[in-house]
């Protein structure tokens, strides 16, 4: 008979799961062995499976209740790249002198490690008076259209809500416990094709040159000033990531032209207010030049901010009574699923310490996998308290 | 014996040229035919060949003479495109229903048929006291590096000068007589490439984008005045022809930006005074954007003016006595192998309709070169007399 009594191994788990190959949208065993687990320990499980994408919902205590602990992450993980750059095999999952390598060691199958031995355990010990919740994804790296978006769909559809919910992604810049995002700002993507009338560099006046007026309305875009930040954000940026027309004849005037800018937005604005914006400027200058400005967007995501109150109040005093560190609440990064989940309920973020994310050699010290489930266990204490 | 007394035929002799494969840099046979035409009524044939180029200079008369008419054209041409897409064989000098057929048919082999018939009838008929001289090229359509350039350098060194010359470019937009050119615009190009640091879309302070700046650059040259145009010139133009920056990533910064401008200016400027104004203009935006800027310049040509005078009122009464058409002086257009020879003697541009040049189907009408036979006969006995 197994030893029930003894705690559940964020590392031997973090390590299992290392295994397991799932770059996007491969589920590679990882799913699979988690929901093992959880059933296990009493959770329901539910493979809420989309377009070729695995995702994993798992309750333990009653369905509707009041009180219910969300956590939301990830199991797939970004490809290794180059195998034979890696010191350790990228899917070895090795433990050699304290530190856990492969691809997913902090980003993030550690983060869903330890708050899966986090709550097996706690409600073996001390079954709270609620409900927690995992909803985990196979496709947060990719275009994450079918992962926490259908986990998501398919909890308001059986009617499984979060009272609050922590995402574990790795939000710490270098020292564990030092930072919680409370929000994140929103990007979107603007192409645009400005075009005009083809003609010979001697004789400008015949033709239509698009070039000065995508000149003029990228040094717009770029020098104006979105705002100067808020409260708990830092000012929007707008950067001009490519201009392009692909004419090698001097003398020849061509007859369009390329750009895309990426702007990242804090919630002084929303994708369509920017979208107005930019659509304004970009009629503006086919007026001033004469030529014709199309332009397509693509909002990622919106920017989101569960303003300080009692849920960044519960994580920040787990962290600090743990670590001895009192974390930053910030809202600096790119986009994550809590982009998704803050149209439910509050949502923070709080893992461990980013390094190596994405690189070649990703690993993490096992310690900081510990210490991160002994965060989430007294987050869980203290929420059912 | 051959009748000497009959009229040379420049629409045979244009006819014959075109059959000379003459595609630059190959020779072809155009010169060759030349030479053998020129000898056998006098002229002191040379061919100065340089570089892979080969050209044909000829002198009737005696060297140094005061009273030296120059003559400047070439043989080359450009290559034929889809020759299937031709009415006529691109080389086979068809005359149908009284239109010569060919590339070089207007540019220039009939212009070069024109002078050489009428210089060779001319010398016999009524020598003049003075000399008339042919200068030549086989590389006017490429680099021109070795072509009229060489025949100059060539007849300095050898104490060969000419008094004044015309180039027998076609120089008539659309009615025969119309337009005599008595200067160029100069034409140069300006490749900038701007180099900031790279980075992630998401973090743009911790980056120095290098697009903004070289938008700024852009709509600054592009938006300038260089000038409002002087007593024979049109205004200057500066044209962006292409900005390229190959950046796929719409998360990434990139480090560096290309661009080039060709400009076209008159004798406001120099290629050496827009070069100090380009280098200007790109170490502002450099300090104001802190990036790099690196520029460089390829002057093709500088701007010319040959001011209305004994020359071109000579040209023009020729040319409104046989064809009615009082002919503007005009300097629009490209540059030609005139801004070398403006270096040695007033020079001046008349030579047919432009039409179809470098197009496939170029044609001619035969009467519009027996036309300018007589309009260069009459020019070098109005010069002689
Ligand atoms: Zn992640
Ligand atoms: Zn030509």
């Amino acid at each position: 008979m197994p030893d029930t009594t003894a705690p559940t191994d964020p590392v031997a788990l973090t390590q299992a799961l290392i295994r397991c190959n799932s770059v996007t949208p491969a589920e590679g065993g990882a799913l699979v062995l988690l929901e093992k687990l959880l059933s296990g320990a009493g959770f329901a499980c539910t493979r809420v499976d989309r377009g070729g994408v695995a995702n994993l919902f798992a309750r333990w205590g009653d369905k509707g209740h009041q009180r219910s602990f969300g956590f939301n992450g990830h199991t797939d993980v970004v490809p290794p790249g180059d195998e034979g750059a890696w010191t350790h095999g990228p899917f070895s999952g090795d433990l050699e002198d304290g530190v856990i390598w492969g691809r997913g060691a902090t980003d993030m199958k550690s983060g869903v490690a330890a708050f899966a031995a986090a709550a097996v355990d706690f409600v073996r010990e001390t079954p709270p008076e609620g409900a927690i919740m995992l909803a985990i994804t196979g496709d947060e790296e990719g275009d994450a259209v079918d992962g926490t978006a259908a986990l998501l769909d398919w909890m308001a559809a059986q009617g499984e809500g979060m009272s609050v919910c922590i995402v574990g992604e790795p939000t710490c810049p270098d020292r564990m416990g030092e930072m919680i995002k409370i929000g994140r700002r929103g990007s979107m993507n603007a192409h645009f094709t400005v075009t005009g009338v083809q003609g010979h560099s001697a004789y400008p006046h015949r033709a239509k040159n698009p070039l000065p007026a995508m000149a003029r309305l990228m040094d717009r875009l770029a020098s104006h000033e979105l705002d100067r930040g808020t409260a708990h954000f830092d000012a929007s940026t707008l950067a001009v990531v490519t201009i392009d027309t692909g004419n090698p004849a001097t003398n020849v005037i061509p007859a369009s032209c390329r750009s895309a800018v990426n702007i990242r937005f804090n919630d002084t604005h929303t994708g369509a207010s920017l979208t107005g914006w930019l659509r304004q400027e970009a009629d503006r200058v086919a007026e001033e030049f004469g030529v014709s400005v199309d332009m397509q967007v693509k909002i990622s995501g919106e920017a989101f901010l569960t303003p300080p109150g009692p849920l960044s109040d519960l994580v920040s005093k787990a962290v600090a009574a743990e670590t001895g560190v009192t974390p930053e609440l910030s809202t600096t990064g790119g986009t994550s699923d809590a982009r998704f989940i803050k149209n439910h309920c509050p949502v923070v973020e709080f893992g461990l310490v980013g390094h190596f994310m994405h690189q070649v050699d990703e690993r993490v010290p096992a310690g900081q996998v510990q210490e991160l489930k002994a965060i989430y266990t007294r987050i869980l204490r203290d929420y059912f308290a």
